[in-house]
């Protein structure tokens, strides 16, 4: 029986299961398996032979599942073995035992580094199998693509706050300093999208990317410059901001609590609202934004949605084509007639652990703000919002039926 | 010429505009007063005689301003000096070179008490003032009405928000814990609001109250036993959980860093995770939701717009009736056939300082969950969605324009 296997890995986002209804509809509409297989918790569920079977997901059920937020299928960060066949080895003795003769990935760049590897012990041990490529993630930091499904969602996340804490922030008389933490650890892509609201007076006074070697002293002397001239100041960062030695500046306090000295992210809000206070003597208030904008599927960009349900899709029309060790990539134009978005096929390895960067020629010279081709780049792809639908005033997630498929 | 003055104090909320447009409105729609005018940060701006015209606002301003969060007054945490005049006296000057006849004051319980205290002063003088207070608070601690206008909308966002990072959390295969940190300094309403999704099996395992002394060690059994039982945990706290001393549970950590030994609110979140991870070893994730659930008004409850503008609207109806020294309250009926709500009126002196808590027997005896009566009590407050007029993807909200009105 001719099957096809997906699955996502790596973090959560907004649209991933988008790509997944793409690939279960695309065989729905244009039949090229008898089955379409899920595996539980990416590869790992695969691993264990722990499947779902998704082949004849009604259409009620897709269109809740392009709305759920978060990996419909689980997840994992499990990295196959290189030097260890054993890993490989039951990858292929489980899609024997199910005659999958394609695997659709859904995830990073780790993820494609996964794909290719497979591909590469498939071909060495003469099982013949199709390994597809689609990607994911809030970071955008895949190579080869305009950008990747998943990233429009967190920057209108982002955006969106950002304009309601702007109001918040600055509703007070009194003299207030807000810095708020975006995701990023290597690529401040997410971080950049907080510009996104300026044009309406709503945006930060003051935004900083990991791409740029951080200063404290510079930083306070930002800050106390834009806060002296009017009163408050709302500043955007990155988590993964570090110091020109490439020491994560939220290292410090983490390295002083965790009693393990792990570069553990996350606190740096807090941390840089400590040092404002210390130097200022006023109010300052630090805003993780957390997991809330990789999962915030409430304000979810409709354009991304789309996008990453055509490269599911796609994925599959690039199996019917009998390609394989491929990428699903977005090929976009914006031009005065628009934005205009099409996939498009990379290698596989083109892909693989890559990390694209926000030009620095984007950022401004001081290092403390971004420039317009990033709102050119980054705004139409927060356009449109879906009709989601509810129950009770609160959003309908697609919920799996957990059918094992082991023979 | 006849005129009225509106304010705006405390905290901001998702609705608090939808009040300032229902006050608006209604003088539009059956003039008592030739002029609208508001104070500017509350009463502060009262003070300072800084004052928008607001009488003439045109009828799209008014529905931006309707779904715009925070006030667009601005606000103030002032308190008017009860054992000095200076304030009443100046309040007294301004009011009556602007011939201001009447004042609706929006805000909470401490607003509701300068407004009896405005009004007491007034008379004293033999000042002929109206005052009116129109409610709101996201803590829903006021005495007299079913629910505080802010409250449903901060819920909304505080049930939907949990959903998604629910999706997020139990989406790997290695077990997690998350702590969700809700708003909440006495009353725990707020947090109890994360109990709502729990019917579509994505509210929190675990949910503490400030309502109810806490215990560290019994926290600990709780997350334990849930965490062996099913790999994962989820759980809110609200950030005025105390012991039975009194003592804040936050206070132990935020006492040993901002080095004046304050019990400043926040941080809970990470201080529970560091001891749930030093007890489990586990990996463990402390979630503030921080200011967004009150300024989150792209998750406003319609429900909750519409009973704020209804309020507003109320507060201009009872001054017309020639009433004074009155709340606008909501009267809400939940039965077979529904859930209706129409405003009443309650004396000023009834709600100020008070604050109204979770009744007791709508907590589980272990003091670990939410009973049914608060989802019966909330679930229909937090109906229905805003339409926003957006631009660009992002929402448009209000802008007042500055017309000082200094005679």
């Amino acid at each position: 029986m001719s099957t096809c296997l997906v699955a996502q890995s790596g973090g959560p986002t907004a649209v991933i299961n988008a790509s997944l209804a793409g690939v279960i509809r695309a065989n729905q509409l244009n039949p090229l398996y008898d089955r379409v297989l899920g595996g539980i918790h990416g590869i790992e569920g695969v691993l264990a032979d722990q499947l779902y079977d998704l082949t004849d997901l009604s259409e009620h059920d897709l269109e809740l599942l392009r709305q759920t937020p978060s990996s419909a299928l689980g997840t994992c960060r499990y990295k196959l073995k290189r030097d260890d066949e054993a890993d490989f080895r039951r990858l292929a003795d489980v899609m024997d035992a199910h005659d999958i003769e394609t695997m659709f990935y859904i995830g990073g760049n780790d993820s494609m580094d996964t794909c290719a590897k497979i591909s590469r012990y498939m071909a060495k041990v003469g099982y013949e199998c199709r390994v597809i490529g689609v990607p994911k993630t809030i970071d955008n930091d895949l190579i080869g693509t305009d950008h990747c499904p998943g990233f429009a969602s967190a920057a209108k996340y982002i955006a969106a706050s950002v304009m309601e804490v702007a109001r918040d922030c600055r509703v007070y008389n009194k003299g207030m300093i807000t810095i708020i933490e975006c995701m990023g650890r290597h690529a401040g892509w997410l971080t950049a999208a907080t510009v996104l609201p300026a044009a309406k007076g709503d945006g930060p006074d003051l935004i900083y990317l990991p791409e740029v070697d951080f200063d404290m002293a510079d930083f306070l002397d930002d800050v106390i410059r834009v806060y002296e001239g009017q009163g408050q100041c709302l500043v955007a960062v990155s988590e993964g901001i570090h110091y020109s030695d490439g020491a994560f500046v939220s290292e410090a306090k983490t390295s002083s609590t965790d009693g393990f000295g792990h570069a553990q992210l996350g606190g740096l809000a807090a941390l840089l609202a400590e040092s404002v206070k210390r130097a200022l003597g006023v109010k300052v208030r630090g805003i993780e934004l957390s997991l809330l904008q990789r999962c915030g599927s409430h304000l979810a960009s409709l354009t991304d949605v789309r996008e990453a349900y055509l490269a599911g899709k796609a994925a599959v029309e690039a199996a019917t084509a009998g390609l394989t060790d491929q990428m699903v990539a977005l090929d976009c134009t914006r031009d005065a007639s628009g934005y205009r978005c099409q996939t498009k096929l990379i290698p596989l390895t083109q892909a693989a652990n890559t990390e694209r960067k926000v030009p620095l020629d984007w950022i401004t010279p001081e290092g403390n703000g971004i420039r317009q081709p990033f709102i050119d780049y980054a705004l139409p792809l927060i356009q449109g919002e879906l009709q989601r639908p509810l129950a009770h005033g609160l959003p309908q997630f697609a919920k799996l039926k957990k059918i094992l498929t082991s023979d």
